[in-house]
């Protein structure tokens, strides 16, 4: 199901990994288990965007540094699923993320490498990589530019406000989806949408209330600010409507696996751009729909296909800050 | 510091594994942790073995079936860490072994996965690697087999018989380091030296007496039965002096890391028997010190220097047992 009226949503994964999960059949601390062979999956945050996008007929681009025998294992995990990609060779050695999934105690306890440093010239063979995604051309042009995730050690301070330069240079809008002083400057290169959780956004900003963080976030030059806030569903903030912000969430909270939510919610935000949909509203529905029916799904990259129900039953409403 | 005039000690591991090791400042269970790169080695017992006796300058080929990303990784090391090897392709993906070290906490929590099957045309090239290497010619006689280890899911019952009867064709002496049914049948195929810890010793056999179990291996056909138990040391009984065994052990219990070191005293008397020795008092002594030296070292294949001195400092006395 090919939707060949949309361009192509291109996702930038610095930090690509190997999400190892292993069922454990109860963890005891200090203890020697024995256990399967863990499900391995190509992930990081901007692979999962990729992941639903390709998922639900979307065309997509997932862009990421790879290296070592991790770097092995995640180029053939794409190439399985099918997602298309672009995979710069770097020297360091992928990171592996080890989630140990406790089915005793219902727990999921996960332990994430922080990758390894790339040199100079990797960065440069990523940036060139994505000007050659976000330039397109006749046959392949772009519709918007993702960039997900933590970056690598020793990553330039510069490197998502050069990412929605590079997007908006090619005439198309830029999501970033990362945390840390990641956000702030990302804000101040005047990201189209950025979607921190409300954690992210609380550290990120220095401000204890969610309200006056996303509004210093538009402030500095975002355009719209989706914050999921777990349970309670989602809230956009956009830079036309200031003086409030739109909430939207179920009737009731879905139990499942978190993990990639925020992702889901990112494709369906990247989807809405490269469908024309521009009112912060409807990216919001979508959002938390996309969101929802991640949660349903066992594994971070997929979505149930309830997710048109679930944005039925959304409950959706404005509020005034000022 | 080659020890040329002693022949090839082999070893053979069917269920190999890449170890890797963790640092977690703090373990919470159902959270999400940062962890740096983890230290990956080639692991599994009889690779440890190697690794100890190539350590000490004592000729070693350490055989192993590997595959996937996995065994790539464990290939590289190997060859990194110039143990000299033979490595048997095969489909199956080699497993690993996950060790979160508790930074805090100062524990060790251990995930070893299974392995996957291997096909019967993988345990047949395993088998033909053997009998070349334990063959061997003028230039590269063998000394001693060393069989250690889980097996993966599948194996053929008759592995470690089997291999008992391969070192015996060729004239050499078999060291066979398991657990379960593996001990058993080793015995029964008339093992020279078996290496159960008191824990697989007992399970293996249903005695609860770790005397009478040990007595029952010796009456199956096992030549000397080497018992490690932790920090009380090592015992051995020779089916040569039915009347007793020898035991030895530290005046003081040493603290360290314990993985491995049943591995550094299979180490210590492959190369006893290497060197001609068949005195069960002298293997225990050596393998005993090895095994302490062993848990001086942070990670498992290596042992500290100190082994002399503690093989000087041990307490080794006669008991009688009818």
């Amino acid at each position: 199901m090919k939707r060949a009226n949309v361009n192509r949503i291109i996702t930038v994964t610095a930090n690509p990994a190997i999400d190892m999960t292993y069922a454990v059949q109860g963890i005891t601390e200090g203890a020697s288990h024995r256990v399967p062979t863990p499900l391995s999956r190509a992930g990081g945050k901007g692979i999962n965007v990729a992941r639903v996008t390709h998922q639900l007929g979307y065309p997509v681009l997932a862009i990421a540094p790879t290296g070592g025998a991790a770097g092995q294992t995640l180029a053939a995990e794409l190439w399985t699923s099918g997602v298309p990609h672009t995979l710069v060779g770097v020297a360091a050695e992928t990171r592996r993320s080890i989630a140990l999934v406790d089915t005793v105690a219902g727990e999921t306890s996960i332990f994430n490498e922080e990758g390894q440093a790339l040199l100079p010239d990797d960065w440069r063979s990523l940036r060139i990589a994505v000007v050659e995604a976000v330039s397109g051309n006749r046959n392949l042009p772009a519709s918007v530019l993702v960039g997900s995730g933590s970056l690598p050690p020793g990553a330039p301070a510069d490197f998502y406000p050069e990412l929605v330069r590079l997007a908006h240079d090619a005439g198309i809008p830029a999501i970033i989806d990362t945390s840390g002083p990641g956000i702030i400057a990302a804000a101040k290169a005047g990201a189209d949408i950025l979607k921190p959780n409300h954690h992210e956004l609380a550290e990120a900003t220095g401000e204890s209330s969610l309200e006056a963080a996303a509004l210093a976030l538009i402030d500095m030059g975002a355009r719209t600010v989706l914050v999921s806030a777990g349970a309670d569903g989602m809230l956009a903030f956009d830079h036309a409507a200031p003086g409030g912000y739109w909430s939207a969430r179920l009737p009731e909270a879905l139990s499942g696996n978190p993990t990639g939510a925020g992702d889901a919610g990112v494709a369906a935000a990247a989807v809405a751009l490269a469908e024309g949909i521009t009112e912060p509203r409807e990216i919001l529905r979508r959002a938390t729909a996309w969101s929802a029916a991640a949660v349903l799904m066992p594994a971070a990259g997929e979505i149930s296909p309830r997710y048109q129900e679930l944005q039925d039953q959304l409950i959706v409403t404005w509020k005034e800050t000022r």
